[in-house]
């Protein structure tokens, strides 16, 4: 098989740390990913802190194919994620002239092109930009690093346009069921599974879902075969036992 | 001022990792610990990998007043964040008496008490339990580090049993504004603000929402003085250019 690219997302922003916002990028993001076959291995939040944004990239870059980032790439003061990016990289910021076009065709040149609002135009010099169909202002691409907005709408804009830029390989499908039981009866059967199949991950999601106690049992795996033998397998066991169960994931925890 | 106490949260969870499920405890905690003064200034999503958590849990340490991890600390094959916990702190795992008393409390003593659900009662040497109102099996505090469960729930029944063991500080109060116009044209005095005054961070965070561009301004301070006082400032602002707002935030971008 080939080999399994692998990415991170830096969530940049204040207001997630401080709970104004409840981030919604992440999860769009994961399965944005996995539809790719890309797996999703590490999410950071950090706040709008220059050091600690340039910190964290510089950790992130080497160890992954892919890097996000999320938020701060705006027209105000605590807009810094390019400045950020930019240093880094250890390269100057510069002033795009292909954003500049992107913004006057969005918003109207002069003066509707204010100073401040050029300021969406300022990327990492040597980035390439990432189109944002939904305001204009564009996001980059700098190496394996991919600055997005932090608005849904718009980072969900920019993903869409970078769908043809980013890698793909064999997506992880998965295979579920769940029951109304505690998850404790049925932990060897699990571990057995996972033990018996090299590509299979087995994930038991214990909830609590209008006072019932159950649990899901999510089979993940990139190769066929193994998935629906390993999901037999358990279905199996499950009906020796009489134990009653549904097909399909009972959702979040 | 005294000092600020700040705090990181480790999400356990490849199915959050995988987009299967979407996180509800980052925002919960954001704000529990916000109404309690204490700075939530780091989040780390990461996979259940034994290695990955072990690594994280040292790097996160010394570097935060309080670490709190949830996820993976139920009785199944992928529930290893006591073993990688004990592994962190260099110390065994061991069954403690006092869990194994809340566990039969809540499902029976034997043969409900199986040896799969014990699994739940083992913690690493030296820890001191943390209360699970829900579903009895207990979390553990570990030096300044704080194991939760992952499920919303159980997580938030245990942070209400940790009231009065982790410590306070100054809340941070926010005061904010929002109106229908892009943010760039009001950089320079939400800029001017956060400069002129020493305990303020004033964030801007724009949002579509049925359609419609607009900018929430949100002021937030310790010191209640700067904090009024930026905010009339920047409300008589507004009021000089004719510029037609609405007190309170917009909500989440």
């Amino acid at each position: 098989m080939s080999k399994i690219l692998k990415a991170c997302l830096i969530v940049i922003g204040d207001e997630i740390l401080s709970g104004r916002t409840k981030d919604a990028n992440i999860n769009y993001l994961a399965l944005w990913l996995g539809d790719k076959g890309i797996d999703l291995k590490e999410v950071r939040i950090i706040p709008d802190d220059e050091d600690v944004i340039v910190e964290t990239i510089n950790q992130c870059r080497p160890k992954w194919d892919y890097i996000f980032t999320t938020g701060g790439i705006g027209p105000t003061h605590d807009d810094i994620t390019a400045a950020s990016v930019a240093r880094a990289f250890g390269v100057p910021i510069i002033q795009d002239p292909e954003a500049v076009q992107m913004l006057a065709k969005k918003i109207g040149g002069s003066p509707h092109l204010s100073e401040t609002r050029l300021k969406m135009a300022e990327v990492p010099q040597g980035s390439h930009l990432i189109i944002n169909p939904i305001s204009g202002a564009p996001g980059f691409q700098m190496g394996n690093l991919y600055t997005l907005a932090g608005i849904p709408a718009v980072m969900q804009g920019m993903l869409d346009s970078l769908q043809e830029r980013i890698g793909s390989g064999v997506p992880v499908k998965s295979k579920a069921l769940y029951l109304f039981e505690g998850e404790s009866n049925y932990a060897h059967i699990l571990e057995s599974l996972e033990n018996k199949y090299d590509s299979l991950s087995v994930g038991s999601y214990p909830a609590i879902m209008d006072g019932k106690v159950g649990a899901s049992f999510v089979i993940r795996s990139r190769n066929d075969k193994e998935l629906l033998a390993a999901y037999d397998e358990l279905k199996s066991y499950l009906q020796d036992q009489k134990t009653k169960f549904f097909e399909g994931d009972w959702g979040e925890v």
